[in-house]
């Protein structure tokens, strides 16, 4: 079984197939015992650690500082503010109880009815109503602030439909909660988190993405408005890969958190809050990997290349080792990680496969004829091309080609994205194009009746309002309505 | 308020009250809304995250990989370990809904009643049975052992009395959970893992250890065999700071985790299971801190230097701000991180008591007249001294100070320990002795009975049976049975 070659589903066969495939078999994560929780492998999660770790200093970079709130929640809290209830209070776990008890009729241990909670309390679904609610007693004047403070938290949200990575009940997340003086300070704080989200997306995940403002109707229930990243996947649907909220003074009013201004006068504060979490996850596997398996950026690997020895006997494979062991040290020296599979229960046909799928950037393989003439075979996981090439420099050859390696992928996901994306004019192009898959962009008269009946018809929504495009006006497709600018369609995970 | 000095309980007069106001005083953590969970506050967060990182290097340095497993573990698979069922039954935090909805009465929002889960689920107290339950199915055979894995994350264990860091309701954690085809290497790993423990606590919290193994009635739910690393606070009271168990087949017999040994024949798994938490947060604060606050060894210091400007006018504070500007650098391209405070809306004094109390290892002051002569005035937190030195190498004076600094903390643990730590040999000394506080050096009979019964009359507990002590046999000073060798006794935490 160990030696067996693990066949993915094709894509073109079944794409959602081929995603499942792939995260169980390249040994990212699997369904647990509890119903659309996951377990996150260590492979997995070593991808998700470097995810935060460079999140993290970024955030850093930017004035924030983690800090960690409760769990749970009073029910009450959720409450307080009407939009944010009813988006939340519909898939949330509750607590009743505190305590288990022998069943005094054998039935193994049952909840003790005794000990049911007076107030029920909430898995937190997001952190805004805990956090305002301790905000409180942290801001009296304007110079606590601004608070800009980030949470590395599991959260849950009882979702009927899950899947690995992109729609899980838990899953981890960053969530960053600001507290400002005024308006214009938050709203540069939302525009700025999503500068800092698109940036790591687009440098660290390989993965284009468009920046832009959810309509009303997708808004994060309480944002007055949601910013987001979107990205398009392989098989031409949208994913939304982080959101940043300006939350005005929802939160504030909810939870009467005020402040005495510099000129001593009381107001509400201003506030945002922002999150990426695992389903960033999802997004990489699905936007770069192939019918091998996965694909992952040079930046996010955890490890960046693999060494395969092969040999005919002990004598050769101690030669290798030894040869190996000096290049291994070059490449650590230059920062680049590096694993040496010389086991010797498994072939190194078996060995490719394994870290084909597992997608390592780079393999190199050395034999015996390598070893006699100096070179070796580097071989690239997101071109699937070998070359051979001498060890002399092999470090830095290494170090140059994973650079090259992370901008081919992004690239690559670029130029995937411009081919998928197109403009239409009549509402038949528009359905033609979204059977077709990608994004398209077409103009809409800004109500929600048009958005809701669109999407009732084509399974499409709006992914957002691009910020960065062109800003030419004109008529929405179905009504005729006057339009300012082209918005983003697609169907969506 | 904010130029306020902040004022704490001293020692003396309450010890208890000294602890609390510290925590809360210097910004470390708070109670929430939510019974016994606590808000750890960014400070605060910032001293566990430095503990974090070092803990989680030294794991991977032994071996460990991190993962993730559900927050929700279902209620049957408690049942499933005899021990540990009655271990953690009985304060766990029980969801036996998912979903809330609009009281139709009009009273807000309500738990759904439809929305009943079949079986309830529990937040984890720890992880064993949820992992253990998944590992069945990443165990075939000897060659997918061992199983070295990790997992940083929140754990509820519903507890009546709650204090800060050292006992809530939620806290944060590490646990790893091992996997191994012998026993031998099941308990290589359990006192392995307890030597890292005992590494780290000696060496970044500067807290001195007594290693041991717990008696069978202090035994983790589920354990063959606990260790455990014992530290002494000021008050005299014990805490224990780590634990690492055998758990022998027990977990593997609940789960059905069998494998295919290297003769071909199926046998139970053997494991371990270990973890500190933040509960460590509460040790590093009593061991070393003092009536003016805390005292932090400088390898977990947030910052660990704090530069303050002494000036009359804005010329002055250009002229330090420029000089400070080379210091700070040169400190940085050393290692050592800094924080210059010239905030202009708070006085020399205030700030000197602020970060005395927020325990800076160094403090830095530098005027004008030190700026003509080419000084600069060094505080030290731990011995409260000052001096005037020349600012000619300064930065490696001062790399040299913090290594002074870190030991000298330790040290004076250890000497309070040493001090602290008496043998008896009668009952009526023992009493006397577990009155004035520290640990007391006593023989047992290793019986549960004359262990309850002390407990009863003393309030004292055996800390742990010590792994590196003389084994000097002797008799029970409270029946007269023989005793291999004096175990530690102390009132705790």
């Amino acid at each position: 079984m160990a030696n067996e070659i693990k066949e993915l589903t094709k894509r073109e066969v079944n794409y959602s197939q081929w995603y499942n495939d792939l995260v169980i078999k390249a040994d990212l994560a699997e369904n647990s015992a509890v119903r659309g929780c996951m377990v996150i492998k260590p492979y997995g999660y070593a991808i998700w650690e470097k995810i935060q770790r460079q999140l993290d200093d970024m955030f850093k970079e930017t004035g924030h500082v983690n800090a960690y709130f409760p769990l749970l929640i009073p029910k009450s809290f959720l409450s307080r503010e009407a939009d944010h209830v009813e988006g939340f209070a519909k898939e949330c776990a509750v607590v009743t109880h505190y305590r288990l008890k022998n069943d005094p009729e054998g039935g193994g241990v049952i909840v003790d009815p005794e000990a049911k909670l007076e107030e029920e309390l909430i898995i937190r679904p997001t952190s805004e109503t805990i956090i305002w609610n301790t905000y409180r007693s942290w801001i009296q004047s304007y110079r606590d602030l601004p608070i800009l403070i980030n949470q590395w938290a599991n959260v849950m949200r009882w979702e009927m439909r899950t899947r690995l990575f992109l729609r899980t009940a838990e899953f981890l997340w960053q969530e960053g909660h600001t507290a400002h003086a005024t308006k214009e300070e938050a709203v540069e704080e939302t525009t700025k988190m999503l500068n800092v989200y698109a940036d790591f997306a687009e440098n660290y995940l390989a993965l284009p993405v468009l920046k832009g403002v959810k309509t009303a109707s997708e808004r994060f229930a309480g944002a007055l408005d949601t910013y987001c990243i979107e990205a398009l996947m392989q098989d031409g649907k949208a994913l939304q890969a982080g959101t940043s909220h300006f939350l005005g003074q929802n939160f504030a009013k909810a939870f009467d958190v005020q402040f005495l201004n510099n000129e001593g006068k009381r107001e509400y504060v201003w506030s945002t809050s922002w999150g990426v979490s695992t389903r960033l996850m999802g997004a990489l596997i699905m936007a770069h990997s192939d019918d091998n398996g996965l694909v992952l950026p040079p930046k996010l690997a955890p490890f960046q290349v693999v060494i395969v020895p092969i040999y005919k006997n002990e004598e050769g494979l101690a030669l290798i080792n030894e040869k190996v062991a000096s290049i291994t040290k070059e490449l650590k020296d230059l920062g680049v990680s590096v694993k040496y599979d010389n086991a010797t229960n498994k072939k190194p046909g078996w060995k490719f496969a394994e870290y084909e799928l597992k997608g390592v950037p780079v393999r190199l393989a050395m034999g015996a004829r390598d070893l006699e003439n100096g070179t070796i075979e580097v071989a690239r996981r997101d071109t699937l091309t070998k070359e051979t090439v001498s060890i002399e420099g092999i470090a830095q050859y290494i170090k140059n080609l994973l650079e090259e390696i992370q901008l081919n992928i992004f690239q690559k996901a670029l130029k995937f994205r411009e081919e998928s994306t197109v403009a239409v004019d009549t509402y038949e192009e528009f359905k033609e194009q979204i059977e077709k898959g990608g994004f398209v962009l077409a103009h809409w008269d800004g109500t929600a009746e048009t958005e809701e009946r669109i999407k009732e018809e084509t399974k499409a929504t709006i992914r957002c309002i691009p910020l960065n495009n062109d800003k030419t006006p004109g008529v929405d497709m179905l009504t005729g309505k006057p339009s300012v600018q082209r918005v983003v369609f697609a169907r969506s995970y």
